[in-house]
C-alpha cells in the first residue's frame, strides 16, 4: 500500500549540513594530501556551517498539492445529494438546520469528493473525510479533523490534517500530522480558502498542501 | 512519567548518514597519515554516498507493537458491559441504535479495554479512549481519533492516533501522530484489522504499531 | 502569517552530532596538518560518539511556554458569559446539563480566553479552540483535541493538541501534533494541571508546553 514514495529527504536543513561536510571532507582531504590548505579556510568554512544554523529560514516543501473538495449539508430535503449531516448540536439547536449563534456547536461528519479542479462534477480524485464543528458564538469558526483518502493514477494513501479554521479569513493554516501510503509519515501546512459558499448548503474548499518532512 | 525512552535515533536514514561520515573520516585519516589513499577511493565514497539519498527506501520501524482493543457499544440493554456510546446521531437517527444508511453520522465515544491477544477477558495492559463516527451513507467507513493509555510493566505512557477507517478493507492504515512517556514524539503507522464483529454490539480491533521516529 | 520561525535545530541530538563531527574534522585537520594525532584519539572520539547514541537522554525543548485557558460549559443560564456547550450526549443524557455516569458521552466544544497568567479577567492572548468529551463511565476522563490560537506581540500562530486526559491526575501529558506561523511544524509535549474547578460550569487548565522540534 504505502510502497511507492519518493524521497528520503528527511530535513533539508540537516541533508544540507552533512552534504556541507562532506564538501568541506573532500576539500580537506585533497588539502591535506597535497598540504596546502591554509587552517584559515577550514576555520572560514566551520565558521559559515555554524553560523548558518542560527538564521531564520524557511524550509523548501518537499511535496506540493492544490486539491478540492465539496461539502453539501443534509438540510432535510436534500437526501440524495448530501455528503455531510449535522450530528450534534447544542441545547438550542436541531440536527436538520444549522444553528443561531454564528452555528455556535453544531457538530458535522463528511464524505466529500476531492477534485483537482474547483468543479463539482469533475472526477473525484479521493474523498475527504472527517468531522468539522462551529466553536464559537459571535463570529463563524470552526475547527477541523480529516483525511484525505487519495486513490487515482497519482497518488494512493491518506493525508490527515487536525487545526482551527477562523473561516471568516481569506486564508487559514491547520496541520498535516500524518499519512500513509505516497504520503508516509507526511508532515507540513494545509492552506484553507472558501472557494465558494451558496447558503448554509454547499461550500468548497481549495486545499493548498505542502509537505515539508517526506519519506 | 516519562523517563524512560530507549533511543535516540530520530530518523535512520540520516544517523546511517552521519555513521557513514565517521567510517569515511577514519579511512580517510588513517590514509592520509599513512598517505596511501588514493583520491578515488575518496570520491568513489562520495558518490555512493550522496547517490544512496536519492533512491526510494522506506526506513525500519524503530519500535513495534501489536495490541487489541475491545469496543462493546450500549444498546439500550447492556448498561453494565457497555465501553462505548453513541453520542452524535443525524437528523434522522438516535442514540441508543446506530442509524441506518450504514450508521453514517453515528458518533460514538469510547473507553475500551487493550489486551496482548483477542481475548477479550484477558488481563487489560491499558485503554484506548476517544471517539468514532461512520462518515458515509452508501458505505461502511469510519475516522478514528483515540488514544492508547497503557500502564503494564512493559510500557508506560500514551500513544495518539488519527485517521480514516475504510473499515471493509481487511487491513487499514492510521496515523501515529504523537505519543508520551515511552512513547514521547512517536511517529508511525497502525495498521487496523478488524479482529471480529458480532452484530452492531462487539468488535474487536488489532492494531499493528510501527514506530519510525523513537526518541 | 508563519515568516518569524527563529530556529532551524530539526533535532537537537542530531545536530548535536553533525557538531561533534565539526569538532573532530576541525581537531583532526589540525592534527594531521601537524601529523601529530594519535590514532588512538581519533579512535576514542568515534567510540566516545557512536556510543552516546544508545543511551538514554531525554532531549531539551527548544522553545517552552505556559498559558492558562478557561472554559465556561453553558449550564442554560449563563448564555451571556459561556464560552463552551455541550453537543453531544449519550442516550440518558441532555445537552444542557452534564450527564451522570462521571459525565460520560458527553461532548463539548469551546472557543476559551488564554491568558498568561491564572486570572480569567487577564487580557487574553488568544483563544482555544476545539472539544473534548467525557469517555469514562466510572472515573472523570476525558480527551481533547484542540488549537491555541494566538495573536500577541509575542506570538503569533497556532498550536494543535491532542491526546488523552485523565483529569484526576495531578498532571497529564498529551502530544503537541503541528502547528503553524510562530509554530510551523511544531511538535512537543503539553502538560495539563487543573487549576481550578467550580462545579459543572468553570475549569481553568494550566497547559506547560514544551517543544522539541523547532524550524
Amino acid at each position: 500500500m504505502h510502497g511507492r514514495s519518493k524521497e528520503i529527504l528527511k530535513t533539508p536543513q540537516i541533508k544540507k549540513h552533512c552534504r556541507s561536510l562532506l564538501v568541506l571532507l573532500s576539500i580537506q582531504a585533497k588539502a591535506t594530501m597535497q598540504r596546502r590548505l591554509p587552517p584559515t579556510l577550514l576555520f572560514f568554512f566551520l565558521f559559515f556551517l555554524l553560523g548558518s544554523s542560527s538564521k531564520m529560514r524557511r524550509p523548501h516543501p518537499c511535496k506540493k498539492l492544490v486539491l478540492y473538495f465539496h461539502d453539501i449539508v443534509y438540510n432535510g430535503k436534500n437526501a440524495a445529494n448530501a455528503t455531510s449531516a449535522i450530528v450534534g448540536a447544542p441545547a438550542w439547536g436541531n440536527r436538520t438546520i444549522l444553528a443561531g449563534l454564528d452555528h455556535f456547536g453544531n457538530m458535522v461528519v463528511f464524505d466529500d469528493p476531492i477534485t483537482l479542479d474547483n468543479n463539482l462534477h469533475s472526477m473525484p480524485v479521493g474523498r475527504a473525510q472527517g468531522f468539522y464543528f462551529y466553536d464559537r458564538k459571535d463570529l463563524y469558526t470552526a475547527w477541523l479533523g480529516f483525511s484525505f483518502v487519495l486513490n487515482s493514477t497519482d497518488y494512493k494513501g491518506t493525508i490527515n490534517f487536525a487545526g482551527a479554521d477562523p473561516l471568516m479569513n481569506k486564508t487559514r493554516e491547520i496541520s498535516v500530522v500524518g499519512g500513509t501510503g505516497d504520503f508516509f509519515l507526511a508532515r507540513g501546512i494545509a492552506t484553507l480558502m472558501t472557494d465558494s459558499y451558496e447558503g448554509d448548503v454547499y461550500f468548497r474548499l481549495r486545499v493548498d498542501i505542502k509537505l515539508y518532512e517526506c519519506y
